[in-house]
């Protein structure tokens, strides 16, 4: 159950006559990634173009009608995920700005960790904002560089930035990838006959038959052009450190990264949660669809068979909102549906990805209670999480986070598991590759579980902006 | 992957304050039996109330103000499966009409045999028909019937009509479920509290933690009244001879029929197409989703590992039409993607519930080899499908099923697999519990398998209507 | 002040290339006889169209999108008038209907006076109705008819309904028109080309360039086809009796009744007015625009200037509804202002074409008294309205007609003028032209002011029926 | 016939409970100077609050609903007139920023005559624009002003912008009012209770029964706070130059300007009309509506009857766009109809209020010969326009400007008429109370008669950007 939310996808394309419909698909295969809404901009030698909208890529961006509004050979695309607010089109990127040096378009994937405090200083100078969104301050800050050349520009703004980013920016026919020092957002690059191709995932390769280059390196930016690609590397070489979310979490299971299959990750993750907790039951369930891949490896691993307990309903539309009090006391079902002449007097383990506000997990082993079943193992693919992100995933409060609250023992009795048992972190390290987790500088982005921050959270502490931010998304200014 | 389509489902409450939230909740747990429009009728013991909409419960139903507008203890529903047209609404069942003696509101799932042929009679006798369903039919034949009671309308309605058919009815203070001769369609009795329910499956029940009675009978008409259910049986007594398909395809994997879960036939379909035609192989993949739980059968057979070689993308949304030819040439891969490290020169065994005109299958198992599968093994847990339905499927064309067009290497030619088998018709009858199929009356509706239609089809070489009577659909006429 | 409604407008064309879009400029020319919607049928020689919108034809008409939705030679629309309820369109006409005989579409101007209880006959018989229209009646009227020719279906069906009617009527290539026994409501011939049109108003003709030919005669039958018009009077034989408001009130000033223009019809009316009831005053103010004829014809009368003291509001937009309260204290200066350099200290005579409720003429007067004005003479350019009516007009019921709750003095004292005078009976019949009126049998249907009904209104007592029969029109079935 | 277009209308009302409501009104009452769009921005002590629309007020800000999200006792609104482009939401006033200093809403009726020059000079140092309007450069001007009080950086943006405007601003507790330094656009100051009002003209008073307080003057900044009113006049002074277009053409006929009523100010334009340029005829007919107090002035003058010789059709919808060739080769018809057994055989004096390219005066006069007119006498109430305006007013290209390409002879030819002749410069300014126009300061700003601009129209020539500019409002950037 998705309860972490990804921000962002992005995409970007350079010189394909078919850039928008290539675009279009692209952001289809990274839809997981953003369900909010959708939006593409494209230049044809002499204008841009855009369209964004609320909703998904392929209710809004299919049609031949929106693509020939969209041409020209050259796009950039963006997916956005899902907030609350009712007025939200204009947060909806890429976003588009008429500089001096002509029009530029820039979509974002992450978080920065200082926006409110570089908003504050850019307003008190004269800047205008139009939105809430941290990736204005990037195209303000662009705006306001007296550099000469775009990339010069460019390359100031990003020194002044602080957290996690992954940008896709068109501008003076250069198409133009960017990521954060440490690389914990994602940016990978692939080509299509003569085009190169920007995407936070090889799915968005796959789908529409490019071929995987190579990953932007951890504080690259790369300058596509006629002439091909150029590199910058203006940070101090450090080594990278990318979220252990994309892996666990977030990418789809069919991207790979470092040539192994986000799918054969999961596996591994639990198999590792078999070797590590192993309870003996009659069958394996995992909890549809964030669960399969690490209950297929636990299953492989323990030679036990898994069994659809929990069938998901795929009629939940997405606008399945604002429910009565009745539906809404009837809660998961919903979602969820139990199969209850399979559950019924069985021992069962219950294998999830993760575990965050621990709310899904109350309703789902209520039902398998309520449908007969004799006990529940839950069993979690990742350890517990217990601190907040400021990089790009949208955690909740510190507060929600179930394992930040309750022990272990708290945890099973709030769930009301038979026994519950999470992957530890050495498992985690090890299902990656590695012997173990580098203490002095991990491996991985993983504050999550561990509370060690990568860079130094700078707005953190003014949530106040947050309300007071949020009211620009509404008809409230 | 779907590719026949069911008739529709239905749902019906009896005296209970929430009525039309838990049809909603009814209709959403039966959302699989039709996407394309639903709608209720309720009534509050004074006047009838009715909301009919295009798209999912989940989409429409779900805001407290339209069940606002829904009040009253007693209510139908109905959900409607795709078809073509632009202005559908009003084919949006439950149908209502006033009649002398009050007003009556019907939901339908089925098809009449002969509802052409009985329209041009009435209209002869000067019935003005509003739309082109054959559920008009049966309420146009309840309005003419000379009979004193509704009851007796009724029967004097059915008796006329031929075909598949499970109706819902609610008039003069009953609610009325009908189920045809042979019991071709499903419809089922629950109880929530002292509330009678009917609907076309029992995963309507647990939704709203409803508690199952009883199937209705072929060929019963029961009356649910405030001195409980009555049973009429008008027909000359015969078997039941239910559909085969809603074991095999269209029944919810959770809903049970005859005490044992449909997600059990399924498996059971899986394991005898493993004893019936088992080969080496690396993995077992299913297509997702509709060929997970024979796969799970297939490998519990077998004991083969399952790999989610095929990742489906949940969000090809329903407005996902009218694509550019660019996207359209892409095909599948917006659905599908393969998980080409696991895939890579590997040789598997690629399992699914049916096969009809085989175009999903070229589709998949050209992307398999594109992402380097060595042999592919399609493995088919039903029989072929080599003729059309005439009562309440939507079969293609016989032209279109592959079936009836090649022989089982011509099959596997068009398809590209390495081998190709389907189910055999002993298996079938064998999974579902039967020693074998009982030829001289059998004990499924199976004609689509082996051409014995159990009723004769009269408007079948009517086919011209079809186009006349789709002209009451559009603004055409 | 518009405080009456008529029912509908209607037009027919036979084989013109244009006839959607001649019927469209026909229905904007017959806008004044109804606003809520509109809607043409058309006939290809093959099959029948329909589009039907709430709101004006102009704002749903006049787009090429939709006239290519209705090709073909032949086409009959019709303009409703605007009542309460939120699902109207199915009550838009033209109705249609497939009958036996082929496709029948039907628009009416008019008000059947026993639609119910044919209705009620109808439905004991097993019809069902999709409408509360009485429209909808003479359908099914039709449709019933065993007569063999189509031509005497209708007949059958004119001979039993009763009121005032003017139909246009497209089925099996021929256009029919129809008027009721008395002529009450209106109906001509016109010709564009070698195309005879029928339209409720001359003006329908002028906007297109056809010719007038003549007027439907009360009682007549008219039916165009290639070979020309065909007369057919089924009924007795008697004097037409054309209904007064439409020369009073409804028809378009640029109209032409029997040679003269309704606008002359008026300025008469103004100066009949003068001679009865002239005062001394500063000027003359019209309440705009439906008293600027009659001011005009009392200006010229007593060679006193008219003065604009009352500015319309051109933008008081069709859906100004739904006022907050503040706003709707502030009353009807949403739709007019006051010219009050111009009234102060002044002594005005107000001339309006009539007086219904009284509503309205409080509030101008209020206003006027508020900007100053002296003294404010009302002036009518009609006799007091007494009675409702059924045949069409949409009078409020008798309790709410001012002049019949209240004689001359109290009506002064409601609406607070200085003064108040109507024009006579005699004055309305001499404007008219006659030397008086023919109290054995009136030249005019004029009821409302003398309570003369030319038919007895069969269904005024069931009111009941109203209240049951809007439930058809919202979702309240 | 209106054929030139205001720039917009301007309303704000300071500390009234019901400040939104009351805006609404006044907008609605101040709609004839602008129909595409129309905004709102609210405060309540706390946070600003805004609704935009397209299209009219009444449609727009009528409902309680939309009225409730508009809370707070400060105001400001804007009707804006109709362009082209597809997406123009975003330029819909008030504009809002969050300045340094707080937030800024703002409203402007005018144009600013070195707008484009300006915003190259702004872009140049990193302001982002996200608008092409004109008011937009005002807006970022408050922003980059290095003064501290919000007042002074108002001052500071005004020095630098030329043109005409009135401006209504919210910011800081305080309603702001200013007016251009030759008082070219019209703002006006009422007081309704305890509360001040700003609107661009007195009608917008008269609706909500404010006092007419005092006009702003010309280069006047008024501050009205909770200390009462403030004014400022940072300009050098001079005499005022307002747009006599307001007097002959925008501004309603009820408001009032010095103390006489707009509709006085035309009845004296019609009566020196007929005193230089009379001619025997049979009556008076004026262009409805715009040449009706023209021709009552004339009438009075020459005690010649006026009649209404041709009608408007009130029911030519806003949305009466994209016609068909049929109906557009119909004209305009459309929205005019002619009264033809009045007009036949008649000799008459056509008036109306203005002529700029004189296409619908060849539409009427055609139509009037059509319908039998003897002879068209076409009398114009003010010069001929020659020059195209630059200060709010949308006139089209000189070269579409019949009388700056035709002399009177030609112009006549044209247009059809018998005769033809303008109001001369010496009448208009008669008419306005001047013995003559003081030909070395011009009382009026007539550039549009004369040539004679008040200020140089800096960006004149730089009708490129025009398009450029238009890109931001559609969805090409």
């Amino acid at each position: 159950m998705r309860q972490l939310k990804e921000e962002c996808g992005v995409f970007g394309i350079f010189n394909n006559k078919d850039a928008a419909a290539l675009t279009a698909l692209g952001l289809h295969a990274l839809q997981h990634r953003g369900q909010e809404g959708c939006g593409i901009v494209t230049f044809d030698n002499k204008n841009f173009y855009a369209e964004r909208r609320l909703g998904l890529v392929g209710d809004n961006f299919t049609k031949g009608k929106i693509l020939e509004k969209l041409p020209g050979g050259y796009a950039i695309g963006h997916n956005r995920y899902s907030t609350s607010g009712n007025n939200l089109i204009k947060n909806v990127q890429p976003f588009f700005a008429n500089l001096h040096t002509g029009g530029i378009a820039i979509a974002h994937n992450g978080n920065l960790s200082n926006a409110i405090h570089l908003r504050k200083e850019l307003v008190k100078e004269g800047s205008i904002f139009q939105t809430t969104s941290d990736t204005e301050t990037i195209v303000q800050l662009i705006a306001k560089s007296k550099r000469s050349k775009i990339i010069d520009k460019i390359i100031e703004a990003i020194f002044k930035i602080q957290g996690g980013y992954a940008l896709t920016i068109f501008t003076n026919k250069k198409l133009i990838g960017v990521r954060d020092p440490f690389g914990i957002r994602p940016l990978v690059i692939g080509k299509i006959n003569n085009s190169y191709v920007l995407a936070s995932e090889t799915c968005a390769f796959d789908i529409i038959g490019a071929k995987f280059v190579r990953e932007v390196d951890n504080g690259e930016v790369v300058v596509i052009s006629e002439n091909g690609i150029d590199s910058f590397k203006p940070f101090p070489k450090i080594k990278e450190r990318p979220c252990i979310f994309e892996y666990i979490y977030f990418a789809r299971p069919d991207s790979i990264i470092k040539n192994v299959s986000v799918y054969e990750y999961r596996k591994k993750l639990g198999a590792s949660l078999a070797k590590e907790s192993h309870i003996e039951s009659d069958f394996i369930v995992p909890v549809p669809d964030s669960g399969v891949p690490a209950a297929i490896g636990y299953s492989e691993e323990v030679k036990k068979n898994i069994e659809l307990g929990i069938i998901r309903n795929h009629y939940v539309g997405r606008t399945f909102i604002e429910p009565t009090q009745q539906i809404r006391s009837l809660g998961v079902k919903l979602k969820h549906s139990i199969n209850k002449s399979l559950i019924k007097n069985k021992s069962l383990i219950l294998i999830d990805d993760s575990l965050v506000r621990g709310t899904t997990s109350v309703k789902i082993i209520k039902m398998l209670y309520e449908f007969g079943a004799k006990e529940v193992h839950m069993r979690i693919a990742s350890p517990p999480i217990k601190h907040p992100d400021y990089y790009g995933v949208d955690t909740p409060d510190k507060k929600e986070l179930l394992a930040s609250k309750l022990d272990l023992e708290g945890m099973r009795k709030f769930i009301n598991a038979t026994t519950l048992r999470f992957l530890s972190i050495e498992g985690l390290y090890k299902s990656m590759g590695y012997e173990k987790r580098n203490s002095s500088y991990p491996q991985f982005t993983d504050h999550c579980f561990t509370g060690e921050y990568p860079v130094e959270p700078v707005d953190a502490n003014k949530k106040s902006f947050e309300k007071e931010g949020l009211s620009f998304l509404s008809s409230k200014l």
